[in-house]
């Protein structure tokens, strides 16, 4: 059956759309970092929408799992071909990365789901607009995975998730019928809007071919802070006075603790600090608008100023130069390199934002009575209660540990347990993929789960849509 | 068993939670205008989330329907009790009306569901920070309404509807549990976004009893002008190049054509147009920064200079005076008021922003073909989309009619065809209710409407929920 299967696909999406050699597959079969494999018959490699719907409708006459794949960037095995009852078909979207249309007037780009997103971006540089995601694979990662993961990044204070930016979608469904909503209304109430069902469901619910994305004026004007503070809770004081005076001028707001800069520092070249001494905490800010006569630099001064004299801040540097600024988010950007010098274990947690100085606050406290070898580490989008979170250990410790797994999670389990008791997220940006499914199920609110596996069971009655994925038993 | 069921809900919710009296329920029956009446049992009037809960459960446990009512100032009928098997229970949500707390740091304001809007403007002004949702019924709608019916109003082009301002939810699902979920996380990657499914789903899916809002800073420097347009186009390229400038400062950019403003001009006192003739298209526009030193006045002049330059405009008025810019919008708010001169048939049509020209142009050719009496009047917020597109008739005309009901019909009809042949919306803000069900079955997509049917089925299994409403056909 699963060659008559092959014979059917290769037909449909001739040889350039079929990979069935396990040299030619073996990319797609495991994630970018190589931690987690899994298998497949075959990698399908489908040209447009009407192949990806023939994909599924053969899928389905033959029973087969279907495992969507993006740019295979993500953090927590979404990407990989594993779980379901056996071999499946990887559908990956790669040849389909046209940019469909740009529509200026209606601040409207639709693409094909497997558009990398620098391209987006180049193409909407290209009208004077932007398509206001940043993150780390913007060179790798697609529209598509992009959108199932509901991908955040640096923009989100500013602009919101990858949710905020869609505004409209094109999915094939588990019998391979096109749900197709690609106008864009800026208003439309007749009923559920279902497009948001697809976001961030990491290919569970329908395979993501087509959307349509907001575009945002291109900024024009800029100004760059890295402010020293004794506490997370001054940095959050500090953005409320921001966002009192700069509302959604403030393109970054990222807080660091003292231990994560003096990492960077040490290992990382060309890198400084402005200060005589690393501060505890330093809060590094962005400003943007599309005015260029806008006198970013000069407000951003006087706000600091006035908290330097209040005592909220001890120390400030707005950066003069594209230079000085250059140099605040290189440090910022050198982070996960930095990190390689210990053995760190990084949550990827969120709260409500003002409870990150008390989540911090306990998270330390938990590290120093549980885990007295590691050093915390803090990464977050203050304004978004996103605390990448990192329990640091040097690597001869770890090295010496009898059985590092239960290390690993046991940290996790306490640090998801203590975000859960914040009324917090155990993923705030990185999805569930197969790597969270036990926590999910092990801390989501039990009502919430039942829904969203009854959602499951009416949009993939028999489990074929990337089985394995967010839920762990999904009927 | 109605009898039974009585006393069960006046033990759980007590004399003053309870209406019987015909002249009690009266209000709770017609709709704000008295265009359409229901019936109902009883008028369930609960004072908390669990008495919500209780009434539900109730209901479930004798089978009757609920019908969930807000500020009732809806325009498709959707809070008057009609539709299913019998007469059920009308549950109005006004004694929960308590602001459960403001969270200044998270910019998150928590509410019951019957707080209404007036209540959460003042209390976010309390505090420097707003809820940017503005609309005419604002001194009466809840906030439950306002998600249900995923309100607009003129914000949406800087602020997005409700739905972008909800950021957390509170709903009794059909069964009488609750679903929770008011942490306000700005990010959360744990599967399906549920609160989604509730907001715009006019009470079939659930009851809202409470809801995080998303609190913005409040506005401390405005600027307001009058443009005249030689056409609905030029229109939309002044729009482009206030967004490549303005970006968010653009708070309301409102269409009308001259015969709107004719009308206005001619009907209601106290109201003028700065130029010497009325222009064949009018554009009003407010900007606003949360920063009390932004000089936007002297911008837009800037920008408004260059586009008479350029001939775009025809001419322009930048308020100079507080006093001006009332004037201006005192015109724009009398329209409601102006158009009772005759008799007008309003419709609420969204098409993608860069067709609003194209539309208008068929829709008035549509009218001078085929109902040659009517002149054609436009309000559009142009930003979004949605053209408040009204064929107005003169009175006397109007009375002569054998057959009146059969004319708005057709006309409706003649319109909706015409929205739907651009893809639009033939509801942008106002909901389908129990006005639309059947245009909706009869130009939404069989696909998504198939797809919402089973939403449907799958939280409200015995269709008790707001019977009769949005789906015509919910199994």
């Amino acid at each position: 059956m699963s060659d008559q299967t092959i014979e059917r696909l290769r037909g449909r999406l001739g040889d350039r759309g079929l990979l069935t050699e396990p040299a030619a597959m073996a990319p797609f079969l495991t994630d970018w970092r190589g931690r987690e494999e899994g298998r497949a018959l075959c990698v399908a490699l489908p040209a447009s929408t009407e192949e990806v719907a023939a994909v599924v409708a053969i899928a389905a006459a033959a029973g087969l799992p279907l495992f969507p794949q993006g740019g295979n960037t993500g953090l927590c095995y979404g990407a990989v071909p594993r779980g379901g009852a056996g071999p499946g078909i990887v559908v990956a979207l790669q040849r389909m990365n046209r940019i469909r249309e740009i529509d200026r007037a209606a601040n409207v780009m639709t693409v094909d789901a497997g558009v990398v997103l620098d391209a987006a971006h180049a193409a909407a540089a290209e009208v004077g607009r932007q398509v206001p995601l940043y993150l780390g694979s913007q060179g790798s990662a697609q529209i598509g995975g992009l959108i199932s993961t509901n991908a955040g990044g640096t923009g989100v204070i500013r602009y919101g998730p990858m949710r905020e930016l869609v505004c409209g979608l094109e999915v094939v469904l588990a019998d391979g019928r096109v749900l197709c909503d690609l106008e864009a209304l800026k208003k439309n109430n007749t009923g559920y809007d279902l497009k948001q069902l697809f976001i961030g469901a990491e290919g569970t619910l329908g395979i993501v071919t087509g959307a349509a994305l907001r575009l945002h004026p291109a900024m024009a004007a800029d100004a760059h802070a890295w402010v020293a503070l004794a506490t997370p809770a001054d940095a959050l004081s500090l953005l409320s006075r921001l966002q009192d005076r700069f509302d959604t001028a403030i393109l970054a707001c990222e807080l660091l603790s003292r231990s994560e800069v003096d990492l960077v520092l040490a290992e990382v070249e060309r890198t400084r600090c402005p200060f005589a001494e690393t501060p505890p905490w330093t809060l590094m800010i962005e400003l943007g608008s599309a005015d260029p006569e806008a006198p970013l630099g000069e407000r951003l001064q006087d706000l600091l100023a006035t908290a330097l004299e209040d005592g909220l801040a001890l120390d400030a540097m707005v950066a003069a130069s594209r230079s000085q600024a250059e140099d605040i988010w290189r440090v910022r950007h050198s982070v996960s390199e930095a990190n390689r010098a210990g053995f760190g274990l990084t949550h990827d947690v969120a709260v409500r934002v003002s409870k990150v100085p008390a989540f911090i606050a306990a998270a330390d406290r938990l590290l120093a009575e549980r885990f007295p070898d590691a050093v915390p580490v803090v990464v977050a989008h203050l304004g978004d209660g996103n605390v990448h979170y990192i329990a640091m250990f040097q690597h001869a410790y770890w090295r010496g540990l009898n059985d590092p797994k239960a290390t690993v999670a046991e940290v996790q389990t306490r640090l998801h347990d203590l975000a859960a008791g914040f009324g917090g997220s155990i993923s705030a940006e990185h999805g569930i993929g197969r790597k969270l499914t036990g926590e999910l199920a092990r801390l989501g609110d039990p009502l919430r789960y039942e829904l969203m596996a009854g959602l499951k069971r009416l949009l993939d009655p028999d489990d074929r849509l990337n089985p394995g994925v967010l839920l762990a038993r999904p009927s």
